[in-house]
């Protein structure tokens, strides 16, 4: 009765002495528990967000080192294992002139490492590599198509099924790394290359799959199709844990699965729990189908999130956070999860009115830090604001090469950045730095594709939890909270009813119903076009949409809305170019200087979405259509 | 008399509407000089940092309708044109799942493209893709690698020389992209495909290659070996301009060659300067060979930071600037640097003392003031500074759940950091602002390195402009201006023979010859073997080297420097911790809010050394051989 376990462990990036101990100890709980084979993830020693750590051959070396001690961890026992890590040829380079690095998956078995057939190395090598999204990996690692190339022969050449024997018996094995079971966009598909039509007892994919929404499903579709077309089992193994590529933060969310023989998902390791997951091999076509897990989007954001920010602040071993409530929606959702997280006694809520804080907004504050329960303080800063304008327009400035005198004068719009500023940068760093905490930056999505925020102002903080989610996402999040997590309106209602605002001007009084300049029903769905569409759109698509009239359509958003906010087309152009100037103009340099981005989305900024300081362009069909709905 | 132009052109990134305009304008300049073949740089229409706009399709289609503008103005002459576009195959896709691109060479001739023989396109595809330092090809474009697997070929049955008929004759034509002739690292030679040992008449690389100090004299070696090995005469073509990765800024220096069949430089066009070099392609081997060009590493720098800020500058539209000066060297020579550029002025230099701050700097900022003869303020902080302290630790602090009061306490340390942000986000930010204009960041590559900087504070700017430069290398721009740029003494001798300090604590009195805690000749060099090197450094080579006696000459550092500061093993360890930990530490979380750097060495902060906020680590060797060393 061969016993396989799927070792869903959580990885930590950079710290192969610390994941060694880890499968060394999951090698021996597997052992006491009479497995015969252990399964690890992909890059399950060294991690596998790391940036250019790779470039040191110290640490590659190190992650070797640490690869030995698990190998003959296998002597004397009858247990096999495969795990991945990476593999160096001191001898050959890659195309930088480095070291020549490999992502490899090895098999250990009695203290030695079992030889794939067909492999000029005693491990396998992945073949197809990520190089979209947050994915670096051909910045990196040589590929086994890059190697066949340069050995003069074909992939299919070196991919083969790897006879292994357990429990006495022969097994053949296809083994894959992560996104060889993803090769419908790739010139050849790992998986039949490696059969080549032949029969193969099971498959086994190791990864390192940071967490997408809807990502899952769509796995169960494709490696539940590779087992019912190779009739064979397939064991997918993930890692879970929190990695980063600094500017973006993923978390890993592991749900190891195993599909039977039809493709059917038989076990699946439960979502962000390290976990040994036994399985008894001649059982599987006996064990019941699985259910999909069935949470709601925003029961799975929320794990994510929850999972993510808690993780993060432990690896930056920070225990205590500052949020500056404002009495707004995004403040209050970041004050609820991190209270969740924390706990009250480690949350400092500060409110820190001006003369144009409503007493609306500044009740809302202490209603909410009460339901909470947290730390709070009430820091005002009109006399600061005062007397920042007032030296500044009272400091002479002389210009020195004609000995001639002004000075500055601060305008309205200047005022509303110099209380951002006052707030985030003087009040909220101060208090941070004083009770030994950090203090969260709270911007949205639409926010921040547009750079609805002030640059070492509220756009500030040590991260950024909820800015991948758009403002309609908040909104979901505050109810969630209230109905799942506290149980109670520990978010007021209030804050969930009132008009989004700044409130850093007589113009943007909530208590006149003013407020934000962004339309969020709206423009949350424009926005989410112009960054999450695998194709993205540009005002060239978006204004051929609106010209065929399937704007909405193609946006997702409320049918009827576009009429409604611009009644002419002339309306609607300089609300597009408005924006679009903005998310490729100011936006771009805010978010050079933003906080990292905790990602739950198919399209996170930051490392996911590269992007250069170029400015907005709009290009020549745009321009003509432009002028055509305009002459109308 | 066949007559070859080098156009040398601007390439604005993400303009393909400008690029086009600039080429159809030195194209009839071209022609009216009898010019027979004109070659543009590698990617003239698009440009080619530009993030990921390559995902926009309808930018993608805009290119290619540019691209036929500028094929079709060859109709009706006798003009042939070389240039560099983006090439889409709308049927097929790339590994992404994103239509298919190609980094393509175009040639045009008649008003239609010159069809090379052995392509299935009408034009021919880089072979080669850099995926190191700031390049991210492989994420974007299809290389003629992967397309011959595809098509079931080798890239040597794809890669031909090219019939081209001109003035009457034909020639043969070996064509490159930029990456195709540094193939040192690759599998294969793209060069040696094409010819198979034939021979040809010319050989063409059009570049889009970012400036790197010392770049140009390998190019030199490298090319002109080509040239010498084919016996032909070799063009390069290289684009100028300033283009940028978001955290990362390169010039573009062009510096476009022209190299005789014996592999000598027969023609360089200068570098940064915009223009049509002609060649008269039958004397060629008999122009006088050029001396490479020779300007010292300073000057060399200078010329790419003058480039780099003043283009920046255009490209944000930003015409006037405002400079926090301390009396220390770093906020010295960006402003002499600024105020050479823009003039004084547009430069406000803001000195912001606090108690701390001692006589002598006030002094030395007033007198570099004057002597720029920039605009000039003095905004003491110390008020604001003490109302932030009093504020923070006079409100009361309620804990909610548990209805107890306390307040925060501000350390001396939490208090730096006060002074610091006060400065740059009240008062700079501000007085920027109102001056309509943007505040720089003035932080030097050892400060960067170790994050010796306060968040939102002396770290903020709009351009971090030396950032790219060690301390030592700022000084020798110091003397450099003074020199060079200003013939005086611009830059107060005081000020470059001052102690560095941040002036924050009585700890810092430049008086008492009290500073900063890097010294500089040593750990300048110490910094830069962990992020320069071509194999990073990390503490356990900088041990071993130690060990062995040989770090001074790995560093690069004076001799005799690491005994004179470390008496002990143990101190230097310590050192050597200190500054790892938060290189790999608390300075990434500062370098991924930091503003954008302007490159200039061989592996500059951002997206040139991309890196995770993992924390520090040590390999086992380390701990090893530290252990050794202290128990000796």
């Amino acid at each position: 009765m061969l016993k396989i376990a799927m070792a869903q462990m959580e990885v930590i990036p950079g710290r192969p002495d610390l994941n060694t101990g880890k499968i060394l100890q999951m090698m021996e709980d597997a052992r006491q528990e009479g497995t015969d084979l252990v399964i690890f993830p992909e890059m399950s020693v060294p991690g596998y967000l790391l940036g250019d750590t790779w470039e040191q051959s110290s640490f590659l070396a190190d992650c070797e080192s640490y690869g030995e001690d698990i190998i003959a961890a296998t002597k004397d026992t009858e247990l096999t294992i495969i795990f991945g890590n990476i593999a160096v040829d001191w001898k050959k380079k890659n195309n930088d002139g480095r070291v020549r690095k490999y992502n490899a998956l090895f098999i250990a078995q009695g203290g030695k490492l079992v030889q794939p057939d067909s492999m000029p190395y005693p491990f396998v090598i992945k073949t197809l590599m990520p190089n979209y999204r947050e994915f670096d990996d051909t910045r990196h690692f040589f590929s086994l198509q890059k190697l066949a190339r340069e050995l003069g022969t074909t992939p299919g050449k070196l991919l083969s099924p790897i006879s292994l024997k357990l429990k006495g018996r022969d097994y053949q094995i296809g083994c894959l790394l992560c996104e060889d079971g993803w090769s419908d966009n790739y010139e050849i598909t790992p998986l039949s290359e490696l059969t080549n039509g032949e029969k193969v007892d099971f498959l086994v994919n190791i990864s390192a799959s940071p967490y997408t929404l809807g990502k899952n499903h769509r796995r169960n579709v494709v490696f539940g199709k590779q087992a019912e077309e190779n009739q064979a089992p397939l064991f997918y193994v993930n890692a879970i844990g929190l990695q980063n590529n600094g500017k973006t933060i993923y978390t890993f969310d592991g749900a190891s699965t195993a599909y039977n023989a039809a493709g059917q998902v038989v076990a699946m390791t439960p979502a962000y729990k390290e976990k040994l997951t036994l399985l008894d091999f001649d059982q599987l076509a006996a064990m019941p189908v699985q259910e999909e897990e069935k949470l709601t989007e925003m029961a799975q954001i929320h794990r994510a999130l929850k999972y993510g920010v808690s993780h993060f602040l432990r690896n930056i071993r920070m225990e205590k956070v500052v949020i500056g409530i404002s009495g707004g929606i995004d403040s209050a959702v970041a004050a609820a999860l991190y209270t969740e997280i924390l706990g009250p006694d480690k949350v400092l809520l500060v409110n820190m009115p001006s003369v144009y804080n409503s007493e609306t907004t500044k009740g809302l504050s202490a209603q909410l830090a009460n339901n909470l329960g947290c730390r709070y303080m009430v820091v005002p800063i009109q006399h600061s604001v005062d007397h920042t304008i007032k030296q500044l327009e009272g400091t002479p400035m002389t210009f020195l090469q004609e000995g001639t005198e002004t000075s500055l004068k601060v305008s309205s719009f200047v005022a509303e950045n110099i209380q951002a500023r006052d707030r985030s940068a003087r009040v909220l760093a101060g208090a941070a730095a004083a009770f030994g905490a950090g203090f969260t930056c709270n911007a949205n999505k639409a926010e921040t594709t547009v750079g609805y925020s002030t640059l070492y102002g509220d756009q500030s903080g040590f991260l950024a939890a909820l800015a991948d989610l758009w403002k309609h996402q908040v909104y979901a999040l505050a109810y969630y909270l209230n109905e799942e997590v506290f149980h109670k309106e520990a978010i007021p209602q209030g804050i969930i009813d009132i008009v989004p605002s700044a409130e850093l001007s007589s113009a943007q009084n909530v208590d006149e119903g003013k407020g934000d300049p962004i339309k969020y029903p709206y423009h949350d769905y424009l926005f989410r076009s112009f960054v999450e569409r695998w194709q993205k759109a540009a005002p060239e698509d978006i204004l051929t949409w609106y010209s065929e009239g399937r704007l909405e359509e193609e946006l997702g958003c409320e049918k009827g809305l576009v009429d409604k906010y611009f009644p002419t087309p002339a309306e609607f152009i300089a609300d597009l170019e408005r924006w679009w100037n903005l998310f490729t103009g100011m936006a771009v340099a805010k978010r050079i200087q933003a906080p990292p981005i905790l990602a739950v989305s198919r399209r996170a900024y930051g490392f996911d979405h590269r992007e250069a300081q170029n400015g907005p362009y709009y290009t020549r069909k745009y321009r003509e259509l432009k002028a055509r709905l305009l002459s109308l």
